[in-house]
Formats: C-alpha cells, sequence, structure tokens
C-alpha cells in the first residue's frame, strides 16, 4: 500500500509531528506485522525521529543545524537555498519503522517529524507499508 | 520475525559493537534472501555502520561530534541532554541491510554499532528480519 | 534481486550520479510496487539523495562538509582518512525509496548519489529490489 501525505509548512525551517497521521496510514493498511517507509520525494527538506514531548527540543534541533550551516554562506547554488540542500542530505529523506500487531514500534517519546528547510510551502510525503 | 536486543552503555558516549548479536539474529532467522532492519526507540541514541577494526576511529567520530554539537551549548531544552537529541538526528536511528545466502551483505570492514549519546543507560534494539 | 554496481570515483571527495544505474534495475526487476534498496558496503563513502539538475548543489554540500570535517584536525586515526569514516556516518551508508508501477519514486528534482570520500577508488554500489 502506498499513500501520500500532504504537508503545509509555514516557515522556511519548521518540523511538522506527522506521527498520528502516519499511526492512521499503519491503522488502515491492516498490516499486521510489517515496515512502514517513510520517503520524502524533495530536494531541501528531510524526515527525522525525535521527541516530540517538550517543543524546545525541535528548537535546539533548528538552531544547532542553522549554527553548522548556515542560510548565508558563501555558497554557489545561485537559488539561494544551498543550505537546505546540505541540511536535507545530513537528516535523511527516508526512514523506515517496524510493524507488529498492527502497531508502529516507535519509542515512548519518539515523533516522526517531517523536516522543512526551504518553506513555506506545501510539500508530500510517501507512505509505503509492506507486509511480511 | 521481530527480536530485541538489550545493550548496556558504560558512558555518556559510548558506540557499542552489535555486529555479532545481529548475525545471530540472521543465522538464528533462517532466512537466505531478505532485509534486516535495525531500528532504535530512543530519542538520545542511533545506529550506525563504520570501521570496527581500528578503535580510534571510534574515538575520532565520538570526539568530532562532540566539537559540532558541545554538551553545554545555551540549549533551550532543561534535561540538559539536547545535545544527544541532536546527535540522534544526525546520526539516525534506524539502518537497513541486505541478505543475501543467509548472510548480511556487510562489507570487510564494516561494523554495525548502537551509539549512545546520553548514557549510561539500558537500552534496545529492535531488529526485523524480512524474507523476499 | 540482489545486484551490483561497480563505480570508479576520480577524487577524494566525488559524488558520481547513479540515478540512471538503479532505474535500469528496477526496470530489469519488472518489480511493479515494492522497494529500492541501496546499500554502500564500504566505511568511507556513503549514499545519498538529493538535486542533480545544478552541479553547484554538489559543490556546496561537498565544501560545507569538507569545512565542518576537514580533512587534517588532530585525528587518532593513523591512515589519515578519519574524516572520511565521520562524513560516512553522517551521511549514511544506506536508503530505501519505494516502486510504483515499476517506477521509483523519486522527487522531480531528485538524483542518487554515491558519495566518495577518500577517492580515488573503485566502489560496489548493493541494490535489492524487494517487492510487496
Amino acid at each position: 500500500m502506498i499513500k501520500y501525505l500532504e504537508i503545509y509548512t509555514e516557515k522556511r525551517t519548521h518540523f511538522v509531528d506527522i506521527t498520528d497521521e502516519i499511526k492512521k496510514l499503519v491503522e488502515e493498511s491492516a498490516v499486521l506485522e510489517g515496515v512502514c517507509y517513510i520517503y520524502v520525494p524533495h530536494t531541501t527538506a528531510g524526515i527525522f525521529i525525535n521527541e516530540n514531548a517538550d517543543p524546545d527540543v525541535k528548537w535546539d534541533i533548528e538552531n544547532t543545524l542553522e549554527k553548522l550551516i548556515p542560510w548565508e554562506n558563501n555558497y554557489q547554488h545561485l537559488e539561494g537555498n544551498a543550505a537546505a540542500h546540505i541540511k536535507s542530505v545530513l537528516v535523511g529523506t527516508n526512514t523506515s519503522i517496524p510493524i507488529l500487531k498492527g502497531h508502529l514500534l516507535l519509542g515512548t517519546w519518539q515523533g516522526i517529524f517531517f523536516a522543512e528547510f526551504d518553506g513555506p510551502r506545501t510539500r508530500k510525503v510517501i507512505v509505503k507499508i509492506m507486509q511480511g
């Protein structure tokens, strides 16, 4: 089963918690054991799994990435969003989470975040759920 | 087949070689061709594949990550372990390795490391082996 | 189906676009729906997905990684290529792309790059295509 999520980001850097949407798709798939693949078909965005309890964690991740890979830094790419491409490479554009008894095996504190690095934009996330 | 490994880390940052445990699970699964998924259900730890011959490589990885993402750096997250969350995002919490003829297709110098960034703790790793 | 690509890199850091080779393998597999896993069995190389339209993007990624993880930086590892190991850990050695109707679900601007960090060398990439 392959499904698409549409995501509306509101800032240049915006980490959107998509955990509930992904959980719903796993439930609808009725797959009891397998793997859920999440794939971002963009070159200036990514996907990561981390804490979704304290919003300060998101802020620290965003701020540290900005310090390491500043928006302006004498890049060659003329579109002005080179930093977003580099962050996408380091954070990654896909992840895989095991499914057991119909549920994602996320840890207690884990949430799934779409990472916008060049927003605001309308984005897509591809979710594939495989039985096995 | 889904199995859990329990891992005991001994320092704040501790890279634990779990290659032999994963190989054993692949052997026990009797899967001849497929994929082995390794998933870390924690938000201050990760998983990576790299050289397990010279221990200095581990030291250089640890030390460089610490320079890039220092433990103390005016983070907002009040628990004091923001750096561990950020390292987890950059290193990643999951990996997938193909299986052929009953063996992981690891390269000659590759080992699988559980990466503790906020230890010491007792941790879990989820291993899913899928035939196909 | 598991296949190997052989890749010849020409510089110390060299990002080689392997999108067409991977697309060809997906076509040959005749898998209509499934997942394509790409796995790098090396410890000083990686794999990433990013823009393959403007070559300046590659240059910015290479240059920023070099600034963050300089080739010389008082590393302990005596072989002199510690930076390549660290870049491999951060960029990652594997990726998974969903397949639908016989095609990789790559985004419009996405290409697949083998990332050499310690070349020039002859390298391998393992491609596994799973139906499901």
